[in-house]
This record gives structure tokens, sequence and C-alpha cells, in this order.
């Protein structure tokens, strides 16, 4: 990790952390930011992804244990806040990119026992974030988008999922393609979350290739997809039928990823 | 429901519904600003809080079942927005107070079972009304609060918790009481949650009279609660020990409140 004091805001090299916030909006082509000490542990740490740079100030540099080939540029924290375009308090930021070793194919293709998130239309960055905190913490092996779905390297899902966006490896399919053919593909049975589902989710017992289905809260899962997979509900109490997506997640992937 | 149009932001009825971003910060007096369709129904339905008044557009007000006392006022989306200070797209507010019929005392001093969520430290809003709501959602009976958490009635924590705090009764301890000594002295059994508790989760059998203690992330619960209670974790898988406050409600209460 060469360490590259800076003195300017101007730098061309701090260039990528130039007014963070407005990063997200644009084309970033794998590229992501992560902020925070145990987010960029997460990073450093990750099979997924590479860390392309780190910023920080000369005080948080200690105990950091950032990959060889990563250059580390230390500033002043006013020149971190002015080239990030807001107080950056956790001291800390890194630009990675998302370069994991294996396709969505072959993952699915790996025979054998296999646990699958698929999300469809999450447009939530909060949600996002959470559902991949969940993914993380229950040992997903793969979590699959339909293009409605909003990024999961946005820095706020990252941030959110503390880390956990970097530890799991998702796949964004194509606007034509269905999560539902591309599971069946794959000889994964299907269960989707809905307050209305057939079956109760303690009466599941996860077929050896299991992928659980979520969808946006309010208009939930679409008919064709609760229709076709086995549809799935936990029992709420007088007549409140209405959990956090990613809420929902945690009770679900802690029931059947064990 | 008496229904009043009033053509003016300047009209006085309205001075409760005045820039209610600021409302939060002062002294409420048991009062709290709802907001939303699916809200504002678990505000008229609710045995634990009265509803003062209610403001929405004219379109609007056919199907809702305001209580017939509390008058509605109707004006215009513009005028709606001017008084609240920002664009209230959801097009309902109700005015409402905290009114339980039962003291802490008197639910803790029931016979039989009794489920109890405690909350310590919990500052954070939104992590507040996903508390709240998965209270909700899974029947708890009382939540107690120390004085060291935000208020459920903020709100922003009501909207999280889509109307679940108004469903569930709270109560919040002084500065000096401890929920441990509140729990025990009402014949409950604590269970705090922590990454590092001695039991797993799967192995617990709740007892009839059973309180579940969460505290804040990053901290977690004071040394002196973990070492009191029976402490309890939820596996995770490859060493990531971090799930939301929220999350970790949901998968609790979903396994112990049935």
């Amino acid at each position: 990790m060469p360490v590259i004091p800076l003195n300017s805001a101007n730098d061309s090299r701090l260039e990528p952390y130039r007014h963070v916030k407005d990063r997200d909006l644009t084309g970033r082509q794998g590229l992501f930011m992560a902020e925070g000490k145990v987010v960029l542990e997460r990073l450093f740490a990750s099979p997924l992804c590479e860390t392309v740079s780190v910023l920080t100030t000369p005080a948080r540099l200690e105990g950091l244990s950032v990959p060889d080939d990563a250059p580390v540029y230390i500033v002043d924290q006013a020149v971190m806040d002015a080239v990030a375009g807001f107080p950056i308090h956790r001291g800390y930021l890194a630009l990675g990119r998302y370069a994991p070793p294996q396709s969505l194919e072959d993952i699915l293709a790996q025979t054998g026992r296999l646990r699958v998130m698929a999300l469809s239309a999450i447009a939530n960055t909060d949600n996002m974030g959470g559902l991949m905190r969940n993914a993380a913490a229950f040992g997903v092996d793969a979590v699959v988008l339909d293009s409605a779905c909003c990024d999961p390297f946005y820095r706020k899902a990252i941030r959110v999922s503390v880390g956990g966006a970097l530890v799991v490896p998702h796949y964004r399919l194509g606007a034509g393609q269905s999560l539902l053919e591309v599971l069946n593909t794959h000889g994964l049975t299907a269960y989707a979350l809905s307050p209305a589902g057939d079956q109760v989710l303690d009466q599941i017992v996860p077929a050896e290739r299991s992928a659980f289905l979520l969808g946006a809260e309010g208009p939930g899962l679409r008919r064709e997809i609760l229709d076709t997979a086995i549809s799935v509900q936990i029992p709420m109490h007088g007549g409140f039928d209405s959990l956090n997506v990613a809420t929902t997640s945690g009770i679900v992937l802690y029931h059947l990823c064990r």
C-alpha cells in the first residue's frame, strides 16, 4: 500500500472522490464508493472486489490492512471534506471495483446445496442495503436482481449493508429476463414471500437448491410470480399485515439458510 | 366528524399543523403527528390514542373513518403544503394524543402470558419505527423504553412503523429507573440479545412472562444487563456479526411471541 500524502483538494488523483454524492447518479462501470472503517475492512478482505484506492487522514492510517497494490491518499480532514463535498465524519473512503470471479451461470451451475435471494423491483436503497446485510449475515450464495432493482453498490446501500453488499455476489438480469425462468433453468425451487402466501414459513422445509423471492413493500411480488412459485407467508398478529422487506428477509433467511 | 373547509393557511385552527418538521423538536405533551392514509386508519382504530383533528384535501375525505368527535379540516393541497412547510404528498395529516388506558404497572401486574419488548438507548428514529412495526406485527403486549431511547412518537418513527407505534402501548422509564429492575419486580424473565450471547435463539423456550431486551447497534446492551439477563445470540455466517436492531427484533419476536 503506497502511502501518498496530498496537500491540495485539487490534486487530480482525488478526482474519483470529488462530490461523491453525485457519483451515484452517473455511470460507474462497476466502481463504487465505500465509507467507514468496518466497510473498508470488508472491501479489503472481499474476494469479489478490488480496492482501487483509499482516502483517509494521517491519524486513521494505523491498523488499516489495505491491499499491497492499492494507493492510500492521506489528506487533512478539511481537504477530505472539501473533495467529497460534505463532512466525512467517519474519515475513511475507498474506491472499489466489483469484479466477481464467478458468473451467475457458474454459481447456479454448481451442484449441491444452494441458497439464493432473488429480488424484484427493490428500488429503495435503505431496503437494498438491509437485504444485502442479511444475505451476508446468513450466508446466501448469490443475490439475483431483476432490472427494476436499484444498485446494491449505491454508496448508501453499501453503508446500510455494513459492507454485506461487498461480501455476497449479486447479479442483475437484463430488462427482458425473468427471475423465475433463470431460477427454474438451474433447478432451483422458488419460494415467494407474500402476506397472502399459501404456506406458512414454519412449515417450509427448503429444497436443497432454494431461492427466496422478495418484492417491494406495497405492491409486493407480481401475481404471476406468486402463482408460479411456492408462496409463503409470515403469520402476523391482529390484522397487522405489514413487515419491512429487509426484516422479512432476516426472518426468512434465518429460518431457511441453516 | 365535523367537516370544516378552510381557505387560508393562516387560519388559527391549522396552528398544530404549522411547520410539522419543527414540532418534533419541542415539547409535545403526548401529542403527535400522523401522516398517510394507512397510519391515520390505525390512529382512528387505536384504543391507545385520541384523534384530536385531521387535515386533508377534499378529494381524499371519502372513505375515511374519522371518529365522530374529531374535526376534519379540509384544505387545498397548496394550503396543506404551505401550512406543513413541505409538500405532503400523501395528502393526510392528523394530530393525535397518546392516552393509554393502562399504566405500565397495570399491564405488568396482569397474570398469565406476557410478551414485552424492552429497549435501551435506541436513539435512531428509523430503528425505533422498525422496532414498533415489528412489535405490532408480532403482538407484543407492551414496549418499555429506558430514558436514553428516542420517542416512538416522532413523526418519522410513526411513519416507519406504518402505525405500529399507535397500536402497541409503550412506556418510558425515568432517568434513574433500570429496565432490569422493572422487569424483575414484575416476575418477567429477561432475554438480552447480543452477538456474543451465551444461548442460541433456537434453544430458547421463552418463559410464560418474557421480556426481550435490545440495545443500540454498535455499543449494544450494557455489560451489566448482559451479565444479569439470559443473553441470547442469533448465529451468523462467516464472521459477519452484525444485524440491524429492527431486523433482530423481527427474528426474535417471530420466534418467541407465538
